[in-house]
């Protein structure tokens, strides 16, 4: 992308009703604008990001032999009713009345409507287990809607949910999800730390918080440090395999949110030197519910033993936009965001430091062009912009890896290449900068 | 993707309230599941081809210049106060009023949100032209929602949004949209035609429906059969130079649905063996309007000359999900749908005759396993099912290519490779089905 040609909005300033850093960051980067409380648009440089992690997410889910499907944002008032859970969610449930005096709501979440879609067409223990997701737009009507895309009205949630034939085969069907959890948050560069937790609206009596440690985090969380030395499963994970030997592994030292810590457990549990007190962010929940749903929905299938079975059923939300704003609280510097390079809106930058110079510009077509076609989504600041502004949109923005070309250099055969993450510059020729950053 | 982890609830009969074949066949093939009045949700196999049109759709924009960002579902009712079309709208916008009384409304188009983010940035000529674009999910509360996602209320919407500096740069934007569309269709397998079209409640002087043949279509419509012999432009279309000329060959032969026929018109402009009667579908739409939102939304921008100017927009919207109905309505037979191989859920099919057996489970896995590292995502029928169910599914979700592995083949050493579009089945080596399927 030629930054002539997109739309990228930086402000000199944060305005000055952003209370946290990655609500500041992304305001000054451009990549979102407020349209309502709590609700806001996706600029481009946002949008890439949001696509980026929605990505990850969904390449995880399928992995774990989830399928996605999708289902639309208005639900039945009905439905809720069906479940028992429509006067009691509260009024963060958008209600909404439409031109025939229906009654609709802007989903919250989807456990009853996946449930109705679920009893609607399964009827054998054959087609299970089953794990049903989609990434989908969402409303709670929050009280107080703040912190950005961190606490924000309408979001963009994961959410998935599994169907089995009993508690046992349940439990599997978590463990797969909750290793999926591991590996996704993982490849955004992210050590996210499952915690026990309540369940809330959604119910049942297992539930892990997934957590990311970041300094302005929202919560204060209790954990022993040997957690974010665990082994993360890789790409070659074999889901057809029990998962509860990494679970147990995950679980087995003390992990808490404020809200459920004891300090005396801690202790008891936690040798001092591992003890380690942090902030934390929530970026996914896992819940098992056993027949919350599928007993009042009468969602059951026929068993091996030729009876009717409800079905056993967990949900597992990872907040999407969230998590863009978990990243830069997690990953950021006084010059702005720092992106994992598996989530950065572009993967690298070429700054023309002469626009017009032939030599400045035929070294940064040669770049743009070899970095285009080696995938890595390069960003081309071909503005008119002085070289001081072009470093700044660059490291606020978060251009992972930056070659900065200019005539000096170039008359004596080289560019720079910077590396956001650590601020290291080098001088080398061309063709070495782009072959180091095609990697 | 292996059909016994996949979520395909196929159905035997087409639900009776179904009337039209697009919406039987989506009901049959487990693409849809209606959750309320023209609110559907979209099953796996239904999802798998609503994100194949929307990333041609993005694909072709993209190369036309415009940026992709992502504004939210729901607007301020304000807004719409501020371009004057809140009280134009009529019943069909859905309005929604959140817990702290502030009127809201299901976004049924983006024209006022677009303005307010444009001139909140955009300040000097400098930055134009300018198309911003987005694929979002919207809402009409239509008054007699029918015929399944052809006349849905929610839903999938691409909208752009150009800005120029003046009506010459504004039409220059206008036929650069024309263009995208007529490839964008094309990529699908579809003749879309541009007619000239009222341009309702967006608003402007020059408006295009771009409409498909198709015998079960919406409205009759006229043309000159000449239209659809005009070649589109290719991938290497360049769009830095005026596209006058395609529109210009495009839009000189008569064309018009029945609303605006002029059959006298249509008789002295077309030699009677070029005249064409038919059905159409719209399924996109290209608007000029000037100044309609600038000027009261005071969007404008200093010119070269120093100058404010209310910019001069533009907005193109091609409906996504109806696509889906569009296509099939266009391309089905007595068996099923007949997916143009661009958007078919899945490349190929792999049909095992007798799963357990030694071989016929290894040469499906053979040409499974190479027909994904081919990138062709094939679906792999593992199940029990009987061979007369399996050939009706394969064909009536529309699998373009059917290998078909049995073991009286097998023993020749043949399998079967059958060409959903003509029908055609030949006997060849696995190798030679699995190269001519991978192509």
């Amino acid at each position: 992308m030629r930054l002539s040609r997109f739309f990228l909005p930086v402000l000199k300033d944060a305005p000055s009703d952003a209370q946290i850093v990655s609500h500041q960051l992304m305001l000054r980067a451009g990549m979102i604008r407020q349209e309502a409380a709590g609700i806001y648009a996706w600029l481009p440089l946002g949008f890439r990001v949001l696509k980026k992690i929605e990505q990850i997410v969904r390449e995880e889910m399928d992995r774990a032999g989830a399928v996605e499907l999708l289902m639309p944002t208005l639900q039945l008032a009905d439905l809720w009713r069906e479940s028992g859970r429509y006067d009691a969610y509260g009024p963060e449930m958008l209600r909404i009345t439409d031109r025939n005096d229906r009654e609709l709501l802007y989903g919250p979440t989807n456990e009853d409507m996946i449930t109705e879609i679920f009893r609607a067409y399964v009827k054998s223990y054959k087609a299970l287990p089953l794990n049903l997701y989609h990434i989908q737009w969402k409303f709670r009507d929050e009280r107080r809607p703040r912190f950005g895309v961190m606490r924000g009205r309408e979001f963009l949630m994961k959410d998935a949910y599994s169907f089995d034939i009993d508690e046992a085969a349940a439990r599997k069907s978590y463990d797969r999800m909750f290793v999926a959890y591991l590996r996704t948050f993982k490849r955004m560069g992210l050590t996210a730390i499952p915690m026990r937790a309540e369940t809330g609206p959604i119910g049942g009596d297992l539930s892990h918080e997934f957590i990311i440690l970041a300094d302005t985090g929202e919560s204060a969380v209790f954990c022993d440090s040997r957690i974010l030395d665990l082994p993360v499963p890789g790409e070659d994970v074999d889901y057809d395999a029990d998962q509860k030997p990494v679970v147990d592994d995950w679980t087995r030292y003390y992990a808490a949110t404020e809200d459920v810590h004891d300090a005396a457990r801690f202790e008891s549990e936690t040798p001092a030197e591992f003890r380690r007190e942090a902030r934390g962010i929530e970026v996914g929940q896992t819940f098992y519910f056993g027949e919350k749903y599928s007993r009042p929905m009468k969602a059951s299938v026929t068993g091996p033993d030729g009876k009717e079975h409800f079905i056993h059923g967990g949900s597992y939300g990872v907040g999407v936009s969230r998590l863009l704003g978990a990243v830069i609280e997690a990953s950021h510097d006084a010059g702005g965001i720092i992106w994992p390079d598996a989530i950065a809106p572009f993967g690298a930058g070429v700054l023309s430091l002469r626009p017009g110079d032939a030599a400045v510009d035929a070294a940064c077509n040669t770049a743009y062009e070899a970095l285009v076609k080696a995938g890595k989504e390069p960003l081309f600041d071909d503005t008119d912009e002085r070289p001081g502004g072009k470093f700044a949109t660059a490291d606020l923005i978060g251009l992972p890896w930056q070659i900065i070309v200019g005539p000096k250099g170039l008359a004596e055969g080289t560019v720079e290449l910077k590396r956001r993450a650590t601020g290291e510059r080098e001088s080398l020729s061309l063709e070495s900068a782009i072959a180091k950053v095609a990697g």
